[in-house]
């Protein structure tokens, strides 16, 4: 895409610091940085366990980015991180709804508590960097219209959903206030390569997936009517890069959404796609009935409009790259003994 | 009012616990409690500094209510303090807006992290516990239609608004989640005896109280023009009473509010209700000015349908009352000595 093509550019001969950069969407965002050239690349990531940090995520770029397993809570190294950088893509946070449940705390810590560390550190450090933060869909909680876009009421069902609002809320804030160039995108569901499969408390796509390539079963709950959008990963890092060459995009919040497919849908299409696993309607465990939202995809007119983004990977292109990953690279997503290993297996809807 | 009277009896032989209980509005609601009588009171406070703590608050009441000096977010007090009680006030908190600003992580302390503490121990150890929780109209950041409403959008303009508004999450989230019997009050300016007026960073009416006892010049940013509501202590401690009793009130927030009055309106008769005292329009600095929200005023039409909750102490009135209670307990609200304690002496309109 030519927008792609010209915003590009804009990374070229700039420092880049990817809070969260060993997980998924970070570890493709770094990938794809390294791939454009002369573009300074650091990580922090605190590789916080079942978070989905994963050094292997690096493994074939390692000389080519600087990275420091650190808390982003910790202001003596924050302070001296985002020194200097041009830009940051602030990607590091607690990403399970149902742990944030069991663990509010935690949580906290993890993503309010860390990101004002951050924000303080760039007011106080480099004022005049530009923030790129992922947030998500989730903090609309159960949609009361479809698809919902950005003027939808905000009334997340979850801890989780409730921090990551606030850390919105200082990003917006410090903009406002300080003059901060930051940026909010809520991400929806996204898959790909490098995404955490061991658990399934990471969002549905990625256990899916594990499941089918095990010859497992995917339980689906209450049959699985809902019917979520889901964006590629590649799809996702041209979101974040758009998002951070663009001026007016500061103060902004967008969605980024796709195409709506039910999750027996997409249960059905890995199947046929890798001749493998089976499909099991279950009842709906209580706790995570509980913090369910239903049906519940994107509107993306808005970025579509402002920076030009949408969605072009098609389901099926996504999926047949990420079961191709994880074909290749087994080893390293699951546990060491999976056999050995035995956890409840059916999905997370709320995600 | 009938309705009062009827609730009040809700409460005896009953047991409370009052967070925040050394503050200006959780000490006043612990003296209307003990004179109901058959109440057994508890008061938890950290007395935080600057933040109104102040035992003089209870002098008179303390052989009839239980204190506890301690911090909220401490799980081995909380656990043990919410045990057995059928009511809880949870009024403590960070109030200050600038503060807040200046030190975002000890507001996240106050206003989040100790919240989880309470709510999680109240799960854990009381789960029909009735909670009534004070939030801000602040949440609803600078009005884009006047009353504000409940239905009106929340974007908080400061780092403590931010915090309100999660802390009201959480209350909502336990109540859908665990049935938690949780209520949210947004209040808006109250004003009446015991109120910190030391400084100038808890709210204006006490401030310019303050300085028209001291014969001093309350200084008015922009003139004064901007029009706020104001509810007497009195009538904010009912509407606490109201909420606690009903059981319809669960999982609903409801607005206080009351009619507006313009900072220099207020000023004028806070100087010719005491003789002392003179005004002056100054600039406004930038640091206020930043979070400052304009006009704001709430619509209580939600709480009076519901709980047949108004108003009913007239400003002047109110404020008689309130000159009074300072001139008596001067000592007890002022520095040791106030000549050798000089600050910036205009008020905090972001309240």
């Amino acid at each position: 895409m030519t927008t792609t093509a010209q915003c590009l550019s804009a990374y070229k001969g700039r420092s880049v610091l990817i809070t969260g950069g060993l997980g998924f969407i970070g570890s493709n965002l770094a990938r794809k940085l390294v791939e454009i050239g002369d573009v300074e690349v650091s990580i922090i990531d605190a590789l916080v366990p079942d978070q989905g940090g994963n050094l292997f995520n690096i493994e074939d770029i390692k000389s080519r980015v600087k990275v420091q397993i650190a808390d982003m809570g910790d202001d003596y190294v924050i302070n001296h991180l985002v020194g200097g950088v041009d830009y940051i893509f602030n990607l590091a946070g607690n990403v399970s709804h149902l742990e944030s449940m069991l663990r509010p705390q935690h949580d906290l810590e993890l993503n309010c508590a860390a990101q004002l560390t951050l924000l303080e550190a760039c007011r106080n450090f480099n004022p005049y960097v530009k923030i790129v933060f992922t947030s998500t869909r989730q903090v609309y909680g159960k949609p009361i219209y479809l698809p919902v876009d950005e003027q939808h009421r905000v009334m997340p069902v979850d801890i989780n959903g409730i921090h990551k609002l606030a850390a919105e809320n200082y990003h917006q804030l410090y903009h406002r206030v300080y003059g901060l160039r930051a940026v909010c995108l809520r991400l929806t569901n996204t898959y790909g390569p490098r995404q955490l499969v061991r658990h399934n408390r990471q969002g549905f796509i990625g256990w899916f997936i594990r499941q089918t390539l095990d010859g497992g079963v995917i339980e689906l709950f209450g049959e699985g009517r809902q019917r979520r959008d889901m964006n590629y990963v590649d799809d996702v890092v041209e979101a974040l890069l758009l998002a951070g060459a663009s001026e007016s995009a500061e103060g902004e919040i967008f969605n980024l959404g796709g195409t709506p497919v039910s999750l027996s849908a997409l249960a059905g299409e890995l199947v046929s796609l890798t001749g493998r696993g089976s499909i099991s309607p279950v009842p709906f465990p209580l706790e995570r009935q509980l913090i369910d939202i239903g049906n519940a995809y994107s509107s993306y007119q808005k970025i579509k409009t402002a920076l030009g983004w949408s969605p072009h990977t098609p389901l099926a292109q996504g999926l047949a790259h990420t079961v191709e990953f994880y074909e290749r690279n087994r080893t390293h997503y699951w546990e060491p003994d999976a056999n050995t290993v035995r956890r409840s297996n059916a999905a997370a809807p709320g995600d």
